[in-house]
């Protein structure tokens, strides 16, 4: 059996945790300030794939009580990292792992730097549709693949670690299918090849992704911002070809109307993960040199966004 | 005396028809649907020039009532063009002239066209700060500079017809001060300089002026966005020196905060100036062998906010 613990135990971290407890491994839950509620209440998880509540379940409040684990499950907003990255190595098992679930660029070497010889961090991806909808109640629409790639020095490819197969097994144990990368930074380029355009369209023009698949216009201007990162990965040396772009539009164009998880974010009155998401993926194309106009563009607009946000 | 008509009397056509008329120039007023309201009412202008009413003045519903006049002051924005430039040549004595007094670019011609040898085009720009408060109402805040130019085959510089002397010289009695360009192109571009990066990301991001200088993300952008119309002007083989774009920044920093024509626009959820305000100037840039990335995402993003808006 595996120990986990999941800091930042939110819609993404919470089901991910939940369907690991529920298939029999040993979960520990950061809930911080809801941990009193949870584990009162339980916690319930709505899926087009089967409903089901976590009755009995180690919810904690503080880091202080968690105990060391084997894997440490990080699916924080992008804004804790300092903090949590501070304090993960406390609650790592020798030779343990973080997986590090979270969107962008440019995170792991501050969880790598912080755990330093302690242990492995693994670049999670997750591909879910999922919400918080109250502190004890997550509701999963689609998806769930989990893609992960470890990380190692300035993102080197770096093959496949012994513990990326043993999360994927209990993965699989729990009904998640996994992908194992032996290139993290391919893998988070295939990502923002999405998330870039549509997280930060999302916002700029309050907009789900059906109504940006529905107009020519924003059609084009995605396509075109996916051409930049295209560029931006061919800049560090890796290749995503055209078809994955045209692949993912359609593939978008089908999807359910779905707000993105900055979308959420900006109607919750939170902080944008802006520099993860944007900043980070321009400043390694400009050290490849290379110029990225129509991402700089939404970056500025979006961090002019995020300054007025309250929180 | 110069016979005026003025066509689309809003808060601009509004604005100079009343100052005109004030002065002792004859002047047509196309009301509209207003016409009898403003009739009974008059018109009253409240300025930091100083207020004042018109009581009787010469308003029409319909053009079929308007008499010929020597200038038609066209100030109506840029999706009434068709409409208009099909009706204008009806009301202009021979040798009669257009002042179209419009943001963007490329209107002129489809006015040119339709009035053929039947009088001149002048181009107008208006530096002025006035909204209409009610049907018969105007504000104006500040400035009212009105720079005019002639326009000729694709913008050739035309120099100085003498209707626009003779149009200054009114203004001049009306207190109102004119600059006479030789070249309505570099005129439209200088103009454009400003109007582009601010008429856009005012609707993009719902703010001020004052917002956007406030930000050194949108500082930034604006610049980028003002060095992109400085390189569209140059691919005119028209000139705007650097020192131009600065010192518009600076003076819009010491600017009262201020709601764009198209913010305006937006929140009234009337269409956009998309096409005249960025599209003409990307596609003459394109002919000219140029991209603006940065402008053509602006394009495409107002594109889709236009094509929500209700009217």
């Amino acid at each position: 059996m595996t120990s986990y613990a999941v800091i930042g135990a939110g819609a993404i971290g919470g089901f991910y945790g939940a369907r690991l407890a529920r298939s029999g491994q040993e979960v520990h839950f950061l809930f911080r300030g809801r941990a009193q509620h949870v584990d009162k209440n339980g916690l319930q998880i709505i899926s087009t794939e089967g409903d089901f509540e976590l009755t009995e379940l180690n919810a904690y409040a503080d880091w202080s009580a968690l105990p060391r684990v084997d894997v440490a499950i990080v699916a924080v907003k992008s804004g804790a990292n300092a903090d949590v990255a501070s304090r993960v190595a406390t609650i790592l098992k020798p030779g343990g792992a973080v997986l590090l679930i979270q969107n962008g660029l440019g995170a792991e070497p501050g969880y790598s730097d912080a755990i330093g010889d302690a242990g492995v961090v693994i670049g999670g991806l997750a591909f879910i549709s999922v919400v918080l909808e109250s502190p004890n109640q997550i509701r999963h629409f689609d998806f769930g693949t989990m893609t992960m790639g470890q990380y190692s020095s300035d993102y080197a490819p770096a093959g496949i670690h012994p513990t990326m197969q043993t999360i994927a097994d209990d993965l699989a144990a729990a009904g998640i299918p996994s992908v194992l990368e032996d290139d993290l930074l391919l893998a988070r380029w295939k990502k923002l090849l999405w998330n870039i355009p549509f997280n930060s369209l999302s916002v700029i023009l309050n907009a789900q992704t059906d109504e940006l698949m529905g107009n020519p216009a924003t059609v084009e201007l995605v396509s075109t911002i996916m051409d930049e990162v295209r560029a931006a990965t061919a800049s560090d040396g890796r290749e995503i070809p055209r078809e994955a772009a045209d692949m993912l539009l359609a593939a978008t164009r089908q999807m359910q109307p779905y707000s993105t998880s900055m979308k959420v974010d900006y109607q919750a009155g939170r902080h944008l993960e802006v520099q993860g998401m944007l900043g980070e993926p321009l400043a390694r194309a400009e050290r490849n040199g290379l110029q990225l106009p129509t991402i700089s563009t939404l970056f500025k607009q979006l961090t002019f966004i995020d300054d007025r946000q309250p929180g």
